[in-house]
This record gives C-alpha cells, structure tokens and sequence, in this order.
C-alpha cells in the first residue's frame, strides 16, 4: 500500500525527483539527466502504475492522490500530498492536471523479441518532435500496433512531454532502436515484414490499393517536412500514399500514421 | 502591387491591427473584438492571400515579406517590414514565424449551396477545443471533406489558433452552422447524405463495414471525451466506429476525423 505522505516545505528533498521540470539544465527527463520517466495527470499516472517502469513516488494535491487510491493499493511507495502551490513551486510551473508520478527506466523488450512477435510495426526516421512522437504512440496503441522502431533522429518517447501527449500510451507500447540505418530494415523483412514507406510521391501506390491488409506490415514514417530520405525509400519494399487533395502537402505525421494504421489493419 | 512600407516606432497606429494579440480582452480576432483573421507564417499568409477574405496588411520581417513577393504582385495592400524585436513589441510575444496577415471576414457559402454542391462533409458538435478545429480542417481539407458544419459548441474555425494549426486550411474549406440542432440534420438527408456518427460505442458498425465509400456522406463528430449527445446519436442515419483496440478509450478528434475521411473517400 502507498504511503501517503503530507508535504508542507517546498524545499523538502523528498520531491528532489519532481523539483524544476520546466528548466532544461536541470529537469531530470533531459539526455545527460537522471532519465526518469514523468507522468502528469491521473489517466497517465494509472498507466505508469500498470507499466512495467518501477514508480518512485507520487506528488499531488489530496483530491487527485485519493482518485487513484485502488491503484495504489498494491504497491509499496510514497505518495506525497501537497498544496497547488507548494507543487508549483517545486515543478517550477502550474500543473492543472494535480499529480504527478516518477519512475526510473525499465528495459525494453529486445529487437528479436518484438519482431518475432509482432505483426504490425511502426518504423520512425527523423522523429524529433515530441508531440508528434507521443501522438504517434498514442495512436499506434488504439489502432493495434505492436510496437514502434525508432530510426536516427528521432526523439526519447520516454521525454515528459512525449508522454503526456501519448496519453502514456509510450509506456504500453513497446519501442526500440532499429540500427544500423537503412539496413537494418533487412531484420524486419528477414521476419516476414513487409517495409512499407509512407511518402506523399505521387508515384507511390494507394494505400488501400497496395493489398496490405492481413499481411505483416512495418510502417515507415519520415518527420513532416522533409519525409523519409532516398536511402530510406529505397529500403522500403514498397511506396504507399494517402490519396491527397490538390493544393495540400501532406497530414501531420501522427494524423498521417493513424491513416496508415487503420488502413493496414 | 503591395506598399511596401518600413516601420520604426513600434506605437505606429498602422500596426494596430496587429496589437497584443495575446492579450485575450485586446486582442482583434476575440468575440466581441474586430472580429479579423490573423495568418501567421509564410504558408498560411500565402493560403490568406489566395482566400476570398479580404486582406488589410502585412507585417513581417524584410525576409519573410520578400519570399512572399510574387504572391503580393497582384494586390493593394500595405506590407509593413519591421525588425523581430519591434513585431514582438507590438504582437506582444516572439514570432518565429515572422510574418502575419490580417484580413476582414468574408460571407461563407450559404447552407443550401453547401450542401447542394458536396460530396462529403463534416458535422461538429461540441468540438470547443482551438487546435482540434484547426486540425481537422487541415486532414478535411487533404482528405477530400467539401465542407464543415458546426453544431452547438464549437468555437471559431477564423480563431487566430485555429487558422495556424488548419495551415491555413480554415480558409480553404468552407463552413456553415447547422441549425437548430440536431433537427437540422435533416436537411442533409433531403439533400442525398447519409448521416454517420462517429462513436467508439462497441453496438456501432465497423468504418470499413458501413459501406459508406463512394455514397454522400456527412461524417458526425463528437469532442474528445464527452462524444457526442444521445440527441445527435439518434439524428444520425448509422453509427460508426473505427475498431480500437483494448484499452484505448479513444483518438484525438482530429485524427478519428482523418481515419473516418479516409475511409470514406
């Protein structure tokens, strides 16, 4: 059971974990930080709590710590409570969604593993937006995605905004990194994956005409603007589009995934 | 041929279109304020200048105003160039983007010349939320959709927000209220549209199984969370959902607009 634990002193080390979030040099979710993982409100904080990420502690205001409370009943870590003010203080913003967990990293599953299990991936090259990435998590997750590979470029789906955004869907969905690059896209087509590669080219096939449906299918996305690069492309069994209206460039990459995932699904 | 005109007192009353645009009782693009549409960015100032809206003046720096250059041969308005620090002085907060444009509203369409002329369309109840308006009139707008009728709730697709994240689309795709609700659905049956609703509720048909391809379709749409009411349920023809899987409750609006628009295209 969570201990909870009233916090009356803003300078208290206990919430050293949560202290400063906002300011690059020292938020701990930053390369070179302390690389915890962060989630912010109580649907996230539920979804930390499921993950497999061990959860160091909680900070919340009293109303959003006793929502969670079934969720806190199995497990053995402090549940500080504190004013809105006092949390602000410490986070070093306004935090309307009123609690907060933070767990170290866990593991990912091995790239083996995951292809050898999955059936429909997603492959990411030059995906460092973090809203992006996260939207992108969130909808690999409701449009049944196994798992995402990260390609160079592309950001931590572990960084606190990335998380939020995914509706902490990035601690659900399994990631890794897919290296070297393009090649090692010959893994997934050595375990029976088609490598489809979303571009806006005209010369692509239609994404429902390209008969993807039931079949083992990784999805590569480029980053919106400059897309998938030509040794990417070229590394692709195929080209697909989403048939696109005159006078418009392309769908936010997240929008456009979703696109894709639905359509292979 | 657009005036090309320096500024060097950022009090100048040339610019008081585009004062404090942040500032929420000041600002132009409010209910209750002047009621202007504001572009931000090269691409949607370009999207504003080939809208029917009508444009006041420009106000960018001397980089961002000279790329436009072409697309300001043909009209007779002010292009104001100012340095980074003046615009942010008058705006009221930095603009990456560098360039802005302000123009009067125009009349959309009328109702019956909409719905006379789509194919396909959106209907929006409760869509309150800024950036998820103007993402779904980006992916209508990529994906085909003629045209977006807004129900009760829905905020303003010319908000200042919702013209940047659209890209500029807002002001491509045409919009119209649809009233009374959701009586005034029936208007979109008398003219040849099935009404689908879109819904996460398992007793709804599969997207892919409605057999909606190909048929006029006007494709209704709920808030992230609340969804749609039970009276705009019972006022569509079917209801639909796109098939998610276990412990996802839902997509972001926008993008469970992009999957329906694909699938019915």
């Amino acid at each position: 059971m969570a201990q909870v634990i009233e916090i009356s002193d803003p300078a208290d080390p206990r919430l050293d974990d949560f202290r400063d979030l906002s300011t690059a040099d020292r938020r701990p979710d930053r390369p070179g930080g302390r690389g915890l993982v962060i989630a912010e409100g109580v649907v996230v904080v539920e979804r930390l709590l499921a993950s497999p990420y061990p959860v160091r502690s909680l900070l919340g205001v009293r109303r959003r710590i006793e929502v969670l409370d079934e969720h806190l009943a199995g497990i053995a870590v402090p549940a500080y409570v504190a004013s809105a003010e006092l949390m602000a203080e410490v986070v070093g913003f306004h935090l309307n969604r009123g609690v907060l967990a933070v767990a170290d990293r866990a593991p990912q599953p091995d790239l083996a593993g995951l292809l050898g299990s999955a059936r429909r991936l997603a492959v990411l090259e030059g995906v460092g937006d973090h809203e992006n990435l996260g939207a992108l998590f969130r909808n690999a997750a409701a449009l049944g995605v196994d798992g995402v590979l990260l390609g160079p470029g592309c950001s931590d789906p572990l960084y606190r905004r990335s998380v939020r955004v995914s509706m902490g869907h990035v601690l659900r969905v399994p990631f890794a990194q897919l290296e070297p690059w393009p090649s090692g896209l010959d893994l997934l087509r050595a375990n029976g994956f088609w490598v489809a590669a979303l571009t806006p080219k005209g010369s692509a096939v239609g994404l429902a005409d390209a008969g993807l449906r039931g079949e083992r299918v990784a999805v590569l996305l480029g980053a919106e603007g400059p897309g998938l690069t030509d040794e990417a492309l070229a590394a692709a069994d195929l080209s697909v589009r989403i048939p696109m209206a005159d006078g418009v460039d392309s769908l936010n990459v997240a929008t456009a995934a979703a696109v894709a995932f639905y359509a292979i699904a």
